[in-house]
Order: structure tokens, then sequence, then C-alpha cells
């Protein structure tokens, strides 16, 4: 038997309301005892040197960033770090390239700049960027520091806190990796509004997730604020972020290591992953796979009489409001799901755990569900 | 300015002499907390699956191997794991292998048979194989168990304790990988029997080393010993396997991560990374290289006053009596050498530190030396 496990924003400090004057930089702390770390967040940021400096611990570093972050933002990094021995990495663009061959360039660059144990990378990009520099800065020579500059909505509210980090496999998403916290995150909202529509939507439905697992007044101010989120106002962008990091702070600060409460931030994941490794990566953003994934979860937590079919409605309409894809693939068949499901991270002993919602804004993760009551879900998704 | 560690074996529990009926099994503790973990030392462990049965905490386990291994002890060791889904890798036997390519067959296997997060791993092999193993267990989906049954004397006694992994870049011998420690090690005397002279003379190599480092007695033993070692007499051998490991276990509990004091266990190392990387991977035995490297470190320590030439020469005869190198190849330089020495992981913010002795049997890791003492002893190596 698998345990139920659930959160709710009540269990926690609420974040205070907005308010007016929110330009200036707010920061919010992962706790980890001698792992913890600040996030900051604000516009402008970026050029705020003295924020990240203090948690560069020796005289190197080496930025990682990618061919199209690299021409908008790579210069305003490197002139913050006068003083610095300071080496860049610009790897391609794209999830395709999340790779041990790309991981591989990152210690190219190391080992011919002769960096040491006390070096520091930079992750300047979304999370692909994040996912391997923080792999990398895992491994390089057992271990160093790294530091995040997210610089797309999805990395500012999910990949760059926590400390996931990895390369993806040709049979299977992120299963290369390890858990690496980062010294610090500087998420400037500012950088977003360089930011793709498409890549903003993707964003947003990982901050839709943090309402629907844990945070029901979010999921309401959401549906209040989704039009200047998708705007790009500045003032709903920086508190979608902050609220978003709150969450996800809190619950990795209760289970680091996802022993156990952390896997309810896979909301829709499993099913998210599946359709990404199916169309082979690149082919649908990582938000765009979740948004769906979310909704199946949602569907099939409705099959099984947690959820009513105005909740899963409600799910559906808040994601198209981002122009996000709510229907499955035709091109990944329900085998396609079956199969690729049963090899993701969070199967236990041949036994799969999804998150579903027992409401919205309550999460849980069960393997209680008969396959049949999945394989409806599957088949409605199309 | 770098401090000076040193630990000497007076500080630590005395090992029991060696008793008669030492062919029965004996236990030792890597004190590590929640990481700690057994080391079981005897002949014949490998068919007691008894002993590593309940270590394993899932359903699925992956023996990693090699192609000299496979063909001795692999159906061995599947045939204590009735009830498990055994999945197997055989790689290639060599340093030369010891890469991200190869590491990426083990992930291959796994995601093939579908591994999940409860699985383990078990390196049946040398230190190639087990570093390997270690780093793919540390890194499949962020880090699965592993189990270390290390068939070869230098794995036994060094690379199978104490949680170091990793794999080769082109550019530096170590320098990808991850702390993970084992969830046992099973270290069978037994095998010893099958392995070539040349491999046991460089497993001597890294025995000798921790009498040097630490264990002064253990020097007078060795010397009193050494023939019996190189005949493979099974009583002799089980005793420098135990008090290898046991110096080793006591270094690692008090500082798992090298953050100061384990840096000790690299006596040697610098000089023999530099040996082993100029040569190309495979030339060289790692334990040659130590043996040389060892050589070197005394004869800077004495160009520093801290030995005198008759503790050198009896370090070079001892490591003389195994057949091991007690010269630098000519094929790599003084160039080479100062070079490649920079790159090794021991530099930290540019300043370079070695493990020297102060005595025989007290290491010190120093930068207290000046560069041209430095080039004098590899002027003097050839």
């Amino acid at each position: 038997m698998v345990e139920c496990t659930s959160i709710k924003m009540s269990d926690r400090r609420r974040l205070q309301p907005l308010e007016p004057g929110f330009s200036m930089m707010r920061t919010l702390t992962v706790d980890l005892g001698d792992r913890s770390y600040p996030i900051y967040i604000g516009a402008d940021l970026l050029s705020q040197s003295n924020l990240y400096r203090p948690h560069i611990r020796g005289k190197q570093v080496c930025i990682v960033t990618n061919e199209t972050i690299a021409p908008l933002y790579l210069e305003q990094v490197k002139q913050g770090l006068e003083g610095y021995q300071v080496d860049e990495v610009v790897l391609p663009d794209g999830e395709q390239f999340k790779n041990l061959d790309t991981l591989n360039l990152i210690f190219d660059k190391l080992l011919e700049k002769r960096h040491n144990r006390t070096t520091t990378l930079i992750a300047l990009g979304g999370g692909v960027v994040g996912d391997m520099t923080g792999f990398a800065a895992a491994s390089y020579q057992r271990g160093v520091d790294f530091i995040q500059i997210p610089t797309t909505l999805l990395s500012q509210v999910d990949s760059s806190v926590g400390g996931k980090t990895g390369v993806n496999h040709a049979l299977g998403k992120n299963m290369i990796g390890a858990f690496h916290q980062p010294r610090c995150v500087l998420a400037d909202t500012g950088v977003l509004s360089s930011l793709p529509a498409r890549e903003l939507a993707a964003g947003i439905a990982e901050v839709v997730k943090y309402g629907l697992i844990a945070d029901a007044p979010f999921m309401d101010w959401l549906e209040a604020n989704m039009d200047a989120l998708v705007a790009k106002d500045g003032e709903a962008l920086a508190y979608a972020v902050e609220r978003s990091c709150q969450n996800k702070a809190d619950v990795v600060a209760k289970d680091e290591r996802e022993g156990g409460i952390r896997a309810i931030l896979n909301l829709g994941h499993t099913f998210g992953h599946a359709i990404e490794t199916a169309m082979g990566y690149g082919e649908w953003l990582h938000g765009e796979a979740v948004a769906t994934g979310m909704v199946m979860a949602a569907d099939l937590s409705q099959r099984l009489g947690w959820l009513n079919k105005a909740d899963v409605e409600r799910v559906e309409k808040l994601l198209l409001r981002a122009a996000l894809p709510v229907k499955a693939p035709t091109a990944v068949t329900e085998e396609d799901f079956l199969s690729l499901m049963a090899v993701d991270k969070k199967v236990l002993d041949g036994q799969l755990r999804l998150v579903l919602m027992k409401a919205v804004g309550e999460a849980v993760v069960t393997s209680d569900f008969p396959v049949e009551t999945l394989k409806e879900t599957i088949a409605a998704s199309y």
C-alpha cells in the first residue's frame, strides 16, 4: 500500500497580499539547513551583481548559457563579475540537447580552463540550461557550487528551485541526474519581457500547478489575473513567481530528496513525460505537456469521484486562457502512454503512482486507482 | 595558507593481532551516520548471498561487471539472487573505458529493463567497475542503492570503500563523479587467487600507502610479510585487506567529502595521476602510478628535510619487492608533470597542494614547498 500524502496552503505561512511598489526586490529562503539558499525576485536584478557575488566562494566562474540567451544577457552578467576568472559555455538551445554529450561540453571547458573545486558555475537560461549546469556542478570534481539565473517563467517558478538537476536519456526524461542545491537563485522578472508567448504559456502551466496542488486561494487569484499574466504585466508576473517559489520552497524544505510529499510537485508530469518522450524531446514544450497532463490527472480524479466535472472544466478553462494544450496528441497512442508511464521515476516496485487531486488545491500521491479507469482517462484525452 | 593535517594510527583503535582461524569472516563498519555500512572480509564470501541480500531494498538488481570477471564469477553471484529481477551489464575491461560513453551502457540497460528508484546495482569487478557502477547508482534517477563486490586487491583496499565514484575525462582522471556510499562491501579474499601478478602488485601499492600515511606499525608488518603477500598467502592477504580497510574507514568517517583530512589518502596520487594521464589511460595501472608517485612524494619530503634518505630508500625497497615501478617514465616530461598536476583536484585557487610525509607513518597535506624543489624531485624521478 502506498501512502497518500497531501499539503495545503493553510498549513503554511500565508503570503502577504500584493503591495504597491512590488518592483522592489523580495527574498525568499529555501530552508534546508546548511544547504539553505535565498531566492531573489524582482525586476532588473541581472545588473545587481552585489546580490550573487557574495555566493561565489572562489576566484573562478563559468557561465553556462545557450545561443538564444547569450546575445541578450551574457555581457551584462559578465560585466558584474569583474575580478574573477570568467569563462563561458554557450550551448545549443533546446530540450533535444539536454543529454550527456552536451553536458560534456561543460566539462571540456572547465578542464581546458583549469577550473578547480572552488569554482562556481552560473546557469543563465531556462530549465534545460539550469538542469544541465546543475548536474555539471554536482558532478565536476564530485561537486562544485552553482548559481541559478533563470530566464524563463518556467525555470523561475520551477526548475531553478529545489536542486533537481540532470539530463535526459533516449529512453526517458531526466533519468540521469543528482540532487544538488544552488547557492542562490536570481529570478529577474524583467527578462521575461523578451520571452516568446509560447514559452510564457509553458511557464504559466507550472504556476497553475501550484494552485492545483496546494493553494486554492492562488487558483482564485490566477482566474482573476490570467489576462494580466498573458499580457506580461510586470506586477502580476512578479507576484506569480513569488507565490509559486514560496509554494515550491515549502514543499522542498519538507522533503528535499523526494522521499514522500515532494512527489506532489509532479502533478501532470507522469502523463506529460509520456507525451514529451513519445513526441521526441523538443516537439512539445515541457509546460505544454504538463498542462495536458494536469487535465488528464483532473479527469482521472473526477472518474474516481474526487473532483466533479465542473472542477475539471475549471482547470481546462484556465489553461486554455493561456493558450495551453489540454488534449493529448493523437500521435501518442494509448499503448505509448501505458508503456512510457511504467518507466517514469514515479513507479515503485512495479506499482504506478500518480499525483491526483482530492480537491482543487489538494493533491495526493496514490497508486489506488484501477488500471481500467486510467485507460478511460487516456482514451478520453484526445 | 593551507593547513597541515595528519592522522596517526595511535589516535585510533588498534587492530587485533592476526589470529589463528582468520579464514573466518570479519566485519568492519564505515561510520557515517545514516550512511554507515559494513565491509565483510574473508575467503569464499561470494557464495554467501545472505551477507548482501539484506542490503537490497527493492525487487530489482543489476549486476555490472566486465568481460574478464564475468566468466569467472557472474554466475555465482546470480545464483545467490534468486527471487529478484536480475539484469547484467558486461563492460569492456580497462581504465580506457572509464568514461561517459561506457557509463551510458549501464543507463541503457537500466532503462531497457525498467529499473525503478528502488533498484540496487551490484559492482562486481575492480576499481573501474566499482567507480562507474557507483556513479551510475549516484546518477540513475538521481540516486539508487549499490553494493560493492571488489575483485581486485586494489579495489578491496581502496576504491570500494569511501564512496568516491566517477569516470575519467580526456583532460583529467576522475574529473566527473559523485560521493555516493555503497550499502555494503563484500571483500572476498578468495577471488584474489585469480588475480594476475601485475594487478596484485598494483593493489599492494595502495596497501603500502596506508602504512606510509598513518600506520608505522603496519609498515613494519609489511616489511616482514611482503613475500607472503606477493605469493598470495591467504592469511597475509586477508590481514592486509582488513588493516587497509580499517585505516581507510577511519579517515573517511572523519571527513566523508574530503574537506580536509581525507586528502591524505591521496599520497602519491597527484604525481601518479599525471603519469596516468600523460601515458594515456590503461598504459600504467593506477597502483603502479601511485607507487612511483609515493616515491616522488617521499623524495620531495626528504628534500624539505622531513624524511631522511634512508626513509626514501626504505619506501623504494618495499615497493620494489612487489615489483612495482619506482621511477617515472621518460615519456612524461617535467613540463607534463607540472602542467597536469595543476589541473589535479588537489589544487585550490591556483595553489598546488600535495600529500607529503613528516615521517614514515605520518602524512601531511601542504602547499608549503618551493616550486623549485618540486622541479628537483621531478628531475630526479626518472
